[in-house]
């Protein structure tokens, strides 16, 4: 355990307080002039305190990449380092991290990072920042144990310090603290904050539900949440994902139930069942029902069995002895003695489930003797991708369940009723609704407004946005920069948006492709025009239309002037516009004209 | 009216199955032997029927581009002619259509186009068929008022016979005859078909679902069903779209009722809503709370505006005098006292209410007095596109009405209970789930078990199958020409594999040309090799990777021999494979690399 870490979270909280007030009596406060009065001075003790800044870098108007800075004074930490998946607007990117720019400025301030929980949206920025910036990480024992794997990956294993730390201790970030507290979310071990500063508490929920029934038994700490509110919690920032949906998130116990009927259902057939390779407690469930159905589990996709020998590893996941078998054992046993868990639940174009079903997998061949549950809801934007799946997999003769027809997939995060419980329990004084695109931080908004909140007291911020207060007001001061960072293979940031542009032209029409070769000494045209051309037309059936495209581009250049043929610009510029007119009003297109002038 | 049409579908009918008679009597049937007994005789009779065949062009295993070549003997019909969006695949691509080989073969054989309604993935194939083929259309009055809209569009308006039609009528087909039934779904006019074939009868729902208090008062022909059921079904062509869904489909009623409650809410706001404009029902319920609350209503959107002045004009829409009121007279109202109608419910990039949302509309921009309805639900694929929108109106700080929180759509497409309905009252020998994806096929194909249909007799088939029938068995036969047609600007057909293979390339890591110049007499480089790249990295950050790039290709030319140096395709290769290693070990990518040569 790291000294820094003290169950004695209420002492720290008073020192911290006094501290406070003597930075504040030393002038460090941001008071409007002297006492004139009893109220005066109340008011004015409740200016005095240490503004607060919280940095939001990513998470907000997005999903994903979700990173807060807290600073106060001379000390800075952050919350969270996670990454985001590209849209389709950027084309060829692996992934999206947020934009380190202030953090790395500010770097001698950073007093270290702690994480909620181990999802890619929360840690998977972890491993670039570390290139940039030393500095310790604090999460539970599962998220550093992912963490760890991350840095393997990116030879930063054993270079960073990352500090176990666990709910209801305290993390102290110089003049500020961070408690953990126990939350249920879809990944074990997560945890919500508490951040004690100089000028109050901030109350950070990470991602959260509320799971009366959760697989280990351990219940979100509703009642620090409580005691925290009944001593005055200063900001609330809480999980806006599920801001649209009425009711309560159900427990993760209701899929287990559905699997219980779904192992009966698929008796006499192999079963296999793709989910999130972190839900340790969904593969729990399986592992129990495969147990008392007397099956062997085998496990499939690199994320999979990497994640659950850690979890068996670290105690989180409780697999009976000789419930799990190697892959290539699987032979040994019928169809109706085998569980197969696999990758591949957001039919993820290179996971063993898809390629299972597109009948490319070395180990794995679909058939009628299969019974195939997806437990998972697409994410936005992979519908398209679980459809062609499941059709596949159906197209086999496999029976398929997926989440139209079965509770077999629950949320991770909550629902409207438990978002007001979270305000009930707190009774924060501010509100800034995290972890979500506009429609969700607005829907959590109106929660807080409905529960009595002043409109003034909710902040819908952006990232970037540097929102300051000192316990009685709270404020966008400033703003510092923020976005979008986008990796594409090795590269980190080399791929803006003039690259991402080009991609999106030469992907919507293709290229065309001019040569000219120029001898300098005459300045006379002496080889050439060729035309070259990829993902405009195929070309042998459009020899008319690139014959004469050529023919344009001959009388193009010889409608040139001696004094023209000098500027090598304007014989570009000519050759591109001819020819882009020509092409539009034959085809309706507008692929990308590169003019190439080669110099002789 | 068209003198092939007839109410008198019984005589048709009789007239046919003698017509049939007579021809198996003349040897065009497949008849096995001669008969040889009375049970011998009387299966002979069933065997003795000329077969059909319908054959699937679109729509299975899809979503869009309906068409299905029905044949008897010489004569053909087809049903439907419809187009598909492109998905993420195919870049570029403007829409998608059948592959019209096997009608164009037969041209000679086709007696007409029979169509079901006028959605775009019914008739939007049709313009590009009729520059094929030239035979009447068949439907009903807005059907064909919208197929006579997209003809203007392809400069084919009144170069192809549109033929009116309506339910309970008959068309002759040759020796088939098509009889339309009134059906409902999210488009007036939607009509399902029973087909009399000398096999017999088979009945085809087109896109349909059930409602009872439809807004035109025209409830589905179920009696008709029933008729034709109690009288002998050969086969059942039926919706599969919502399979997948229990239950039944709500009313369009439901919506109106939530349009009530929502006028309310939105009193002395700018109400907007934005829907398909070929929902004329949804429009007229919009028209009538409109009216009854004393607002005006403005349209926006080209369709939109197009579909409701046809509407009007042909009395599908009922719009109070003085109710709708021309664009540029919106500021002579107030807020309270307007609705604006809009096209953009998918979050179209395009559409009317994207650019609202996004400040790029010339007559509206949204502020906090809009009240937003988004009437639909986004189609697979569109999610992210319409959460765009809605988080753009939101940040504008109107109030935004979508599916997530309130009944402001239903489905068009009969749920499972709906669906059960018309299986009890045809009563098919066989049946053919249509109009789905494989997974609703299937699904719909366990309902037709589930209530006792013989496992052999339902076919879930593909398109360009060959599915024919005598009356007694039914079975795919053989296989025609199908597939996707990809119609990009003016060219249909010339974007194939090749060049979308191209595209995605180009998207997924960009492009780097190499260009160097021989002189032949020689055989020596005397210009180059130069480098240019296109969405691959930003240059003027990776000058030292391109300057090292040039130098190795520098190299690799060096290293040739005179006999190397002749064989130009041998230097592309080496050139192209040697900075291909260096690059991906660079940078991780695979950017697409073209070398040319100038020939000096």
């Amino acid at each position: 355990m790291d000294n820094n870490q003290t169950n004695q979270t209420q002492d720290v909280k008073r020192r911290f307080f006094r501290r406070s007030d003597r930075r504040s009596a030393s002038g460090n406060d941001k008071g409007h002039g002297k006492p004139e009065g009893a109220s005066k001075q109340k008011k004015e003790k409740e200016h005095r305190r240490t503004p607060v800044k919280i940095i939001p870098l990513g998470g907000l108007n997005e999903i994903g990449k979700n990173m807060t800075v807290i600073e106060c004074s001379n000390d800075i930490f952050i919350i969270d380092c996670g990454l985001a998946f590209p849209d389709t607007e950027m084309p060829g990117v692996d992934i999206v991290i947020p934009d380190f720019t202030y953090v790395e400025k500010n770097k001698d301030k950073i007093r270290g990072i702690v994480l909620t929980h181990g999802h890619e949206d929360h840690i998977g920025g972890l491993a670039y920042l570390m290139k940039k910036i030393n500095v310790p990480i604090y999460g539970t024992k599962l998220t550093l144990a992912l963490v760890d794997g991350k840095f393997k990956e990116h030879g930063l294993s054993g270079k960073v310090k990352l500090i176990n730390t666990e709910p209801r201790k305290t993390i102290k970030m110089g003049c500020m603290a961070v408690e953990f507290i126990k939350v249920n979310h879809s990944i074990p071990d997560a945890v919500g904050m508490a951040i004690h500063t100089p000028a109050g508490v901030i109350v950070h929920t990470g991602d959260f539900k509320v799971d009366y029934s959760p697989i280990n038994g351990e219940i979100i700490d509703l009642a620090r949440f409580g005691e925290l509110g009944s001593k005055g919690v200063l900001a609330l920032m809480a999980d806006s994902t599920n801001a649209e949906r009425p009711g309560y998130t159900a427990s993760e116990h209701t899929v287990g139930e559905s699997f219980e009927k779904l192992f009966a259902k698929g008796e006499g057939k192999r079963i296999i069942i793709a989910t999130f390779s972190s839900n340790i407690h969904r593969i729990q469930q399986i592992v129990n029902c495969a147990h008392r159905y007397g099956r062997k589990v085998a496990v499939f996709g690199r994320s999979m069995i990497n994640v659950i020998s850690t979890a068996i590893e670290l105690g989180y996941l409780d697999v009976p002895k000789g419930v799990m078998i190697d892959i290539d054992t699987m032979n040994r046993y019928t169809a109706a003695e085998i569980v197969l868990i696999t990758t591949g639940s957001q039919g993820e174009p290179m996971s063993a489930l898809t390629r299972m079903a597109m009948n490319d997998h070395k180990k794995v061949n679909i058939t009628p003797m299969d019974f195939i549950i997806i437990s998972a809801t697409p994410i936005p934007g992979n519908e398209k991708y679980v459809t062609k799946v499941v059709n596949e997999l159906m197209k086999s003769g496999a029976e398929v369940v997926y989440e139209k027809m079965y509770e077999v997939h629950v949320s991770g995060h909550a629902c409207r009723e438990e978002l007001k419980l979270i305000q009930a329990l707190t009774r924060p004084k501010f509100f800034i609704p995290v972890h979500g695109e506009y429609k969700h931080l607005k829907k959590h908004a109106e929660i807080a407004l409905e529960m009595g909140m002043p409109r003034e007291n909710i902040i819908i911020g952006e990232i970037g946005n540097v929102i300051e207060t000192d316990g009685s007001k709270i404020n966008v001061v400033s703003q510092v920069p923020a976005g979008k960072v986008l990796v594409d293979g090795l590269g980190v940031g080399d791929v803006g948006s003039i690259v991402l542009r080009d991609r999106k032209h030469l992907a919507q029409d293709g290229l065309i492709i001019i040569v000219i070769g120029i001898e300098k000494a005459s300045n006379s045209v002496v080889s050439g025009p060729d035309i070259i051309s990829r993902g405009f037309v195929y070309v042998r059936e459009s020899e008319e239309l690139i014959d004469n495209a050529r023919a344009l581009l001959s009388h193009t250049l010889d409608s040139l002037s001696p004094q023209e043929l000098r500027e090598w610009n304007y014989i570009k510029t000519r050759m591109r516009d001819d020819l882009s007119d020509y092409i539009y009003e034959k085809t309706k297109r507008s692929p990308m004209i590169l003019p190439i002038i080669m110099e002789i």
